[in-house]
């Protein structure tokens, strides 16, 4: 297959579309180092430019999931259900929606990554659990599920190297920002990683990549397109991301929040959102005939105990201390707690939801580089939400903290993160819309 | 000047303007290495999309001039005129042009390159001269000039750097295409080189850059835009380009039809071509009040010797042997001749202009990588041009060569570039505008 790199590109530039050979070419012959990174970014400008059609945006998808290894996960019984969101601030949900799934039997065998931004990915989370190990080996992951039903472990190194190499890639040549490249690298890193079935949660609003529905509908269509085109079956939420999810924002706050909700006192929104995933996932796995009688399986399972002691199992199968479930104390905790007031009266009429996610940065629990080293015990735990009335000196949120000057530039920002009104807005519900 | 590439590439992306200091950041900082390609090539493909306003594209090229050494030419008296042409098949133009400018008091520095294609550039064809030195240093050039008012160097290699990365990089990402970034690389060599005055000779036709006289003209302004906006006299020829330039193609060929001009006896368009540059550098130099006057100074130069005389002072300044003007056995000539006959009736109705030049790259006339070396000696000489009857049997070319299997290859594609029809075309004048 003798193409050139040049033509591929001179050929998108003028708004030719690729074929599937000259795409499944140009991956490989990229992620091998034989296509120049300045080629590749001349061609992902062309794209932002002229668009990839939905054969060419699955040609793509297909072509970087086989660049690498995939995972086989046939030697696990069952329907495998695997579930992504698109990121947000306060976004735990995995670590409640996973072993919630697992306790109604829905075989949970998750790859998630370590993430860059306002606090960790799930696997930076789960390590607030003293000893839990996330670097097993695939026997091990693969074991796991058929014991307990449940495991998560790291991305590995060799899962889908053309997006790392072309993400990377994008992240310095503003060309992030194109739909279906953006669909492309979701979708590849889950066909990789075997699920039989995705439950897709796509972010909307202030602190998610996608501002509006609008956006957001398109991007959910076509990664749920991409999913089903690889024959995969996908179902897509599009929930709000316009303030933060539940009320915590930090590593170990968010795995307290994720263990209140498992006992049923969760925050409201977040409870519903780990709800409706829940029991699509379930369905998906044939365990329920319906999303309703899913919904009343995991109701049941939360009410008995079921749910939280997956997550006690869990645990404790990847080397974690499960007695922190019950007793919150032994989860890393920050030095110094420092209330947030409000110095007018009125309502919460908008919170900056990606502010707040950079207030919990500058306190030490995110990173800007793969090297940074995160804190796991600071973040904000917010005492007000969007609509909720306020009053001159009442607390807007609890800030929890290790070092000074970094609780002062998050609070600033924090601060300014919060507008109060004088009339009360309306609010939305977390679920904006499925596909 | 803090800024980011990243920020940049975002700004063009998205229809933005690129401020003078961005800019001049920009192209330093490329030009240094501290930009990487990968980003570069971003950038001239979010151009291609975006454009550059007519701001942007001067700032650029004053940028890209100032990347490297300038020429400065003040030692040199008068008002020095340079020549630029955007290059086709059979363009002998300087080394007849030179000369007979220089003979009437134009005083000529000039840098030349070898130049990738059909043929060599201008310096390559003046090597035909046995000994003919065009490394000289800059001192030696100069004071050329100023003592027989003709010199012709080969580029220096610090002469604007940045053109020369960004050109070998928009070469291999589909972004040569695009008009600013065309005419900021040609004029910004033109001002690093020094000259007061150019005069531009813009090709269009099939055997050009340039396909159509819109295109052709909108080059050809937005050069000339440029040159005036740096503070220097510029004026454009539009020229026809749709048929080989004379009847020569091929180096030492081309030295000789140039050397016939010099005595009157050129190709009528390749005279006509002359004259009209040259009467145009003779007014900016000031030595004539007008073109037309400058034309009668040219020509009286031609029928008294003076251009021939000065072709051959200039030869052997630069240390080649002036005898090969009069005896033109002392130049390189290849060692057969073929002819290449017609095999019908009719008029030449079209010549695939580019397809001579292919022809004579073919021959081993031309180079395709600077690595290359090229055959001074082979050529074609066009017996037919555009319009001319031609009977079955009579010779449409003769083909000079040394390689029976070049030969072979030549004469296919030169047969299959002549186009014979029933009907006599229309032809074009050699100057189709000018601005």
């Amino acid at each position: 297959m003798g193409y050139r790199m040049y033509d591929l590109i001179e050929k998108k530039r003028d708004g030719g579309v690729l074929s599937s050979p000259e795409i499944k070419w140009m991956i490989d012959e990229y992620t091998a180092g034989r296509i120049p990174d300045y080629q590749m970014s001349a061609m992902t400008m062309a794209i932002f430019f002229k668009g990839l059609d939905k054969e060419e945006t699955l040609n793509l998808t297909m072509a970087m999931t086989e660049s690498g290894d995939t995972v086989d996960l046939s030697g696990i019984s069952g329907i495998k259900v695997d579930k992504h969101s698109t990121g947000g601030v306060g976004d735990k949900t995995s670590i409640a929606l996973a072993p919630l799934v697992a306790s109604v039997g829905v075989h949970v065998a998750k790859m998630s990554g370590r993430g860059l931004g306002h606090t960790g990915g799930t696997i930076d989370k789960l390590e607030s659990f003293p000893g839990f190990n996330t670097s097993i080996t695939m026997d091990a992951f693969l074991k796991q599920v058929n014991d307990i039903g449940i495991a998560i472990m790291g991305q590995t190194k060799d899962l889908v190297p053309a997006d790392k190499k072309l993400y990377a890639l994008r992240d310095v040549t503003a060309t992030v920002d194109q739909l279906s490249l953006i669909a492309s690298s979701i979708m590849s890193k889950k066909l990789a990683s075997g699920a039989d079935a995705i439950v897709l949660d796509v972010k909307c609003g202030s602190g998610a990549f996608m501002k509006d529905l609008v956006s957001a509908r398109a991007l959910a269509e076509e990664m749920t397109e991409l999913g089903r085109g690889a024959g995969r079956k996908v179902t897509a939420f599009i929930t709000d991301m316009d303030e933060p999810l539940g009320l915590a924002v930090g590593n170990a706050l968010e795995v307290k929040e994720a263990i209140d909700t498992l006992r049923g006192k969760g925050p409201e929104d977040f409870t519903e959102l780990v709800m409706s995933l829940g029991a699509a996932m379930v369905h998906f796995a044939g365990i329920a005939d319906s999303e309703e009688e899913a919904r009343v399986l995991l109701s049941k399972s939360i009410e008995n105990g079921d749910a939280i002691n997956k997550l006690k199992e869990f645990v404790k199968a990847q080397g974690g201390d499960e007695r922190a479930v019950d007793d919150m104390a032994l989860l890393p905790s920050a030095k110094y707690e420092y209330e947030l007031a409000a110095d007018t009266d009125g309502f919460v009429e908008s919170i900056a939801c990606s502010e707040v996610g950079t207030a919990s940065l500058l306190l030490g629990g995110g990173r800007l580089t793969k090297e940074d080293e995160i804190d796991l015990s600071t973040g904000i735990i917010m005492k007000k939400k969007k609509g909720m009335p306020v009053k001159k000196g009442e607390a807007l949120a609890l800030i929890y903290y290790n070092d000074e000057e970094k609780k002062e530039a998050a609070a600033a920002r924090l601060k300014a993160a919060f507008k109060i009104g004088r009339v009360k807005p309306e609010t939305n519900d977390i679920i904006l819309g499925r596909i």
